[in-house]
């Protein structure tokens, strides 16, 4: 019997799997298509989404969802299929045991956090989540990496047990808000940076939009209940880092696209994938509104996302307004005050 | 009569000065070398050090030290060179004339930062410091760019006054002593990525080093008397990000040299320039002792650099440490308790 099981087979929920299985783990990677689930297991290898990383013996690939009966579940499906697949898997769930989500998100007609999504659907089972800078093929590849795990105490630090390696370092918050819309807030800084990068602008500009998104993504996170030094941290600056600056980022390069001047529809077919940015571009402005809360980045990203606003406009807008005291907003909003 | 002077003709301060005679000053850009000067002067560029950028009209390259009597002077010398410079400097300054420092680094023997060395030498002027992410490159080709400025309020308003154009955006903050730790040291931490690099390793551990390098930037620069969220800011994160990820980094390009296993006199032959780095990383080690401060990547450098360890060595040693809370030693050290 599995102590633990993945949910999701894509890239990191393989890469996951590759890494609980190589601590000692009993791990079921549980997927939706049998025939693929099979080849995986007859090449102990996941070649679509995590090519060159040879499975341990302690993994078993698998549609089972019963399963799911494990010590530990960690959730790996994009964002907008969350509460769908926890309605799926609840009748399977032990009632006690940790839910670990991954994904990176905000529920787009609710405005709720994943997180939040998790506890309404399984109320039964503590839920943590896992953020941080962490390519899928690079853990896969047993490259030094750090995480982050935010739930209450108790539970993050069963997690932190379960999960960390020699290579793989877990460190624990109890800031759940700070750590989530960490890894939400900052696809939609990467779109940016991207768009930046597509109109020719070098890595003074990128550094100021990740720099000042940082600042208005921790406004945000404040306003929500997020603490100021989680935007900081592994969540915040760590994952806003990478995916701004990695080639395997699909938000950068949507962004790219869009900064030569492509409409949204041709840049998201030939992404072909989920851009998580998009979404939460449009969310992340809702909510700035709805709060009152400064985020002339996020503005200007639905602008040209969603009104077809001149990206190099955006920008001009951008470094146009008025002078700024480089504290001064996040101090305002905080209960630093 | 010039209004602004520049002393010091390398690519930052030809790219400053350019950026101010572009702003409509009347600019002189102070260099040493008569020959270097006039050859600038005739071909209306810094072929050395800033190719390919068009000297405006209202720049003069010169030697000439009276002309230092200006309404703002931009000091852009090599750290190390900062207190001989000021005394050299001071019989031509007004009084009252702010002094903007350029320079990124601490003085060796003293361990003080520089606007403490330019206030201990020129009591009699104002003293202000720039920083925050900006290639010298990039500022020449008009590339969108933001900086902060710290001093008192009333001097960073002046200076943020003078400097400010629709592609050079500059921020105010009154934390001086953050922003100037901030600038000196994230360049221990981009030669920690840059050896981390020439190891092999991937993105996930450079974000991992820039993110708790960051974490132990914070926790030396609040005991030094620093504000914790100037760490998040255009002369932390920012300079952070533009230093670790940039081909144009000398302090990155070291590292990976040292990374691939060359010595560390070869390492600084090889660059043949100034890494700074290099000496603020024994400074940042001596003051962590100094203050009992936990800089565990800072530590691992100067055993790299100074003691002769293995770097392979330094990075399992890093990623071995007990199980941490991500806030708890920042919080721990800050006033935020």
């Amino acid at each position: 019997m599995p102590n633990v099981a993945v949910y999701g087979a894509g890239s990191w929920g393989s890469a996951l799997a590759v890494l609980l299985a190589n601590a000692g783990h009993q791990v079921a990677l549980i997927g939706r298509h049998p025939d693929e689930m099979e080849l995986m297991n007859k090449h102990r290898e996941n070649s679509r989404y995590l090519p060159g990383v040879a499975l341990p013996l302690g993994l078993l690939p698998t549609t089972d969802l019963a399963l799911l009966n494990a010590d530990l579940v960690v959730f790996s499906v994009p964002s907008h299929s969350v509460r769908q697949a926890a309605c799926l898997v609840r009748p399977y769930l032990r009632p006690g045991c940790i839910v670990v989500n991954t994904a990176k998100g905000l529920e787009e007609q609710t405005h709720l956090r994943l997180s939040e999504v998790l506890t309404e659907e399984l109320p039964q089972n503590p839920i943590a989540v896992l953020s941080g800078p962490s390519h899928a093929e690079e853990v896969g590849r047993d490259m030094p990496t750090t995480v982050v795990v935010a739930s209450d105490v108790g539970t993050a630090a069963i997690v932190q047990d379960l999960m960390m390696t020699p290579k793989f370092r877990v460190y624990t918050n109890p800031d759940v808000v700070g750590v989530e819309l960490g890894g939400a807030l900052k696809n939609v800084i990467a779109l940016c940076t991207g768009i930046a990068e597509g109109l020719g602008f070098g890595d003074n500009t990128k550094a100021a939009l990740m720099t000042r998104g940082l600042a208005e993504i921790a406004r945000l996170g404040v306003a929500l209940g997020g603490h100021p030094l989680t935007f900081a941290g592994l969540s915040g600056v760590g994952d806003l880092i990478v995916t701004c600056t990695s080639q395997h980022s699909r938000n950068r390069r949507a962004g790219v696209a869009l900064g030569q001047g492509k409409p949204l529809e041709t840049v998201l077919k030939e992404v072909g994938m989920v851009v998580e940015g998009v979404k939460a571009a449009r969310v992340a402005y809702q909510l700035s509104v709805e709060k009152d809360i400064s985020m002339p980045i996020t503005q200007q990203a639905y602008k040209v996302l969603f009104e077809g606003a001149d990206p190099k406009e955006a920008v001009a807008d951008l470094m146009m307004r008025g002078k700024r005291h480089e504290l001064e907003e996040v101090v305002e909003m905080s209960w630093l005050k």
